[in-house]
């Protein structure tokens, strides 16, 4: 299809689920009133396990680490020391300029949510916590439902140097983070992405507890041409579509010719790929194929400000340059998004559903706060203080004209 | 009283008002489904105005401007371009290191609210829309309940260059600008503080646009010895508690002596304070003394992470270094926060009830969105595509395992 028509076809889900967000906020209050009682009450309830205490025993993260072979320590510690250097060089710096001063601290304490059931996946416990403790994090907690053996997210935890984890999940670990229990202090801030009910809970405790981003089904836009190695770019749409039927894949390009040439590798890739079915049935409702001009195809791509964007075409540069809304940018045939998921450095924890237009990947900067520091000199004050008065008296606030007109005074 | 017992008795508001967020939800709901309708019936049933055409005329606008005195449009030129000038020296610029860069745009269309009612706050326009000009905002939009007649809110929005001003108010108003209707366009994200609903909306809306905060009562802590001028730290605390009976006012102190000597200047003069009952009563509930060491009074400040942090000591420097968590930090007798109101050029919207601890004042990096670029040459590729294709097999992501492994193999 052409640019025109698909965006209008494309909307992005902002759909209320009222019953679901009925039941999390009467966990949410359950949990507020009756703390660890009511955490193990629905651990038992939905999870299926009887927990007396939460903590997972520091012995336990330590073997799961121990436990893995020698290559996949390596790997992840690699992959740590990548994120950590790519962290530190974005990581804002203290401002100062005379009068004024914009400083910025660590956050005290944050939670990080990992989801449960049977996948495992360490690389989002090293690109939340890694950025985390970049950005000088003194306390980081993980609360993750369902884990009772030794495992390699708890030794990615391990790694990263997390040695307060709980295994409580859903809308009751929001619930704890963001209040506090006899058993789990409070947190400043909860980040790392779950299921509808994580992301219902994580909305409802906002402005208690700072959250990073509500998170959808992950989505890639490849914008490729003729110099693309066609059968790399159907390994690229693989990758994606295997995350989850929802996942969304977008293949743009100037013409139809390329579109089809993409087209015939997946279908002659597809069947014998692990993860086929989920593929094909991702592919069926969510695969979109945009031919167009170069200005119609950028349009596209600032309006879906899409999770990753790859672009892998003869003039990838000035492309990226046009390209003002996106979760990431990758640029090439070596920066595949998938190496992006684990290796490249910036966290994978990335914008979806049109929200990159508003918000952006997390990284070191989000765990930490800001605020100004105005010391301003008589000469200034007394340069600006009667127009604040003029202003102050203008909006009735006759206390403030005071305290304004005391220092002008004396 | 000590730190100790501010502490134990202290807490934030973190109730939910399950009542109003149904109604609130509901309101949302309609405005999705009926658009302008629901507007129209909504402004109706909670302003009493019938109104068909929403859209301020752009005459109506400069007349408000044109209408001030000199000495008023001066006062809110000067203004304008004391934050404009601040917003810029801070404005965050794009970073760059070979094969990673980290790119701002600013957002295409924002969204302000302003309170309607009898108040009239102009500094609060020029608070929330100069740093979104400075950020290079394209389309401004603002809404306001109530106003009919000329203004001086409408001649900040003049001064401002917004030219797209709405009179609508409440939830109705913030599900328009997050979801559009037929005269409203959808904006990508809001800010501005509001009432209960407004803030209610902002939080349901979060995640389909982003918002700036959760805005409560106003704060003011003062941290003073006996190097201050106690007639205008007075004034200080009846500015602050004149905004509002739920305003709060924190005065801090090394010694008792200080704070009895504050009391008096406060006792001596509250009568002749115009907004004297608003002052009383914020005085007699939310009115908190402290007296304690400099360590324990340090410690005070950094959990309640005060919106506005005044300090009038002989120590001030090294007492401003301390502080981790805040709104905004004022030192010295010639930085009272008053000024911070309206003229030394940071935004006045700044986080309360202990937000600080997670959250910052709008600026105008509020209004950018930003990207990592990922252009990875070959010989980097190959260095950290091992590890990479390591964990994707962990991770039982084959097609991810796949996408890496053809660029090591051709």
């Amino acid at each position: 299809m052409n640019a025109e028509t698909f965006k209008q076809n494309f909307t992005a889900d902002d759909s209320t689920d009222k019953e679901s967000l009925d039941n999390v906020l009467s966990i949410i209050e359950d949990v507020k009133q009756n703390k660890d009682d009511a955490l193990k009450k629905y651990t038992a309830q939905f999870d299926g396990q009887k927990i007396e205490d939460f903590k997972v025993p520091a012995e336990k993260l330590k073997n799961s680490f121990d436990n893995l072979s020698i290559d996949e320590q390596n790997s992840l510690i690699l992959i740590k020391e990548r994120i950590a250097n790519y962290q530190q060089s974005i990581k804002y710096k203290d401002f100062e300029d005379g009068e004024f001063s914009y400083v910025y601290h660590p956050l005290e304490r944050i939670g990080i949510y990992i989801p449960g059931g049977t996948a495992l996946y360490p690389s989002s416990v090293l690109m939340t916590a890694v950025p985390a403790t970049a950005a000088g994090v003194g306390n980081i907690v993980a609360v993750t439902p369902t884990f009772t053996e030794d495992n390699i997210t708890f030794a990615a935890l391990y790694l990263a140097g997390v040695t307060e984890v709980y295994t409580v999940g859903g809308a009751q670990a929001i619930a704890a983070l963001a209040y506090g229990t006899e058993s789990i202090k409070k947190v400043d801030k909860i980040v790392g992405p779950g299921n509808k009910y994580v992301a219902l809970a994580k909305k409802q405790v906002f402005g208690d507890v700072g959250i990073d981003m509500i998170a959808g089904p992950s989505e890639i836009l490849l914008y490729v041409d003729e110099s693309a190695d066609y059968t790399a770019v159907a390994y690229d749409i693989f990758a994606q579509a295997e995350h989850d039927v929802n996942a969304r894949t977008f293949l743009l390009a100037d013409n139809q010719e390329v579109i089809e040439g993409i087209q015939s590798e997946v279908d002659r890739l597809i069947s014998s790929q692990v993860r086929a079915d989920v593929i094909r049935e991702s592919l069926k409702n969510n695969h979109y194929q945009i031919a167009d001009t170069r200005e119609a195809l950028i349009d596209v791509i600032n309006f879906i400000a899409p999770e990753h964007v790859s672009i892998q075409h003869a003039d990838e540069q000035n492309i990226s340059r046009k390209i003002r809304y996106a979760g990431a940018v990758f640029i090439g045939k070596y920066s595949p998004e998938a190496i992006g998921d684990y290796a490249a450095g910036p966290s994978h924890v990335l914008p979806t559903n049109q929200t990159g237009r508003f918000s952006h990947g997390l990284n070191v900067n989000d765990f930490l706060t800001s605020h100004a520091v105005i010391n301003l000199k008589e000469g200034t004050y007394n340069n600006i203080a009667e127009a604040a008065k003029t202003i102050a008296q203008k909006e009735g606030l006759d206390a403030h004209y005071e305290s304004l007109n005391i220092r002008t005074e004396r």
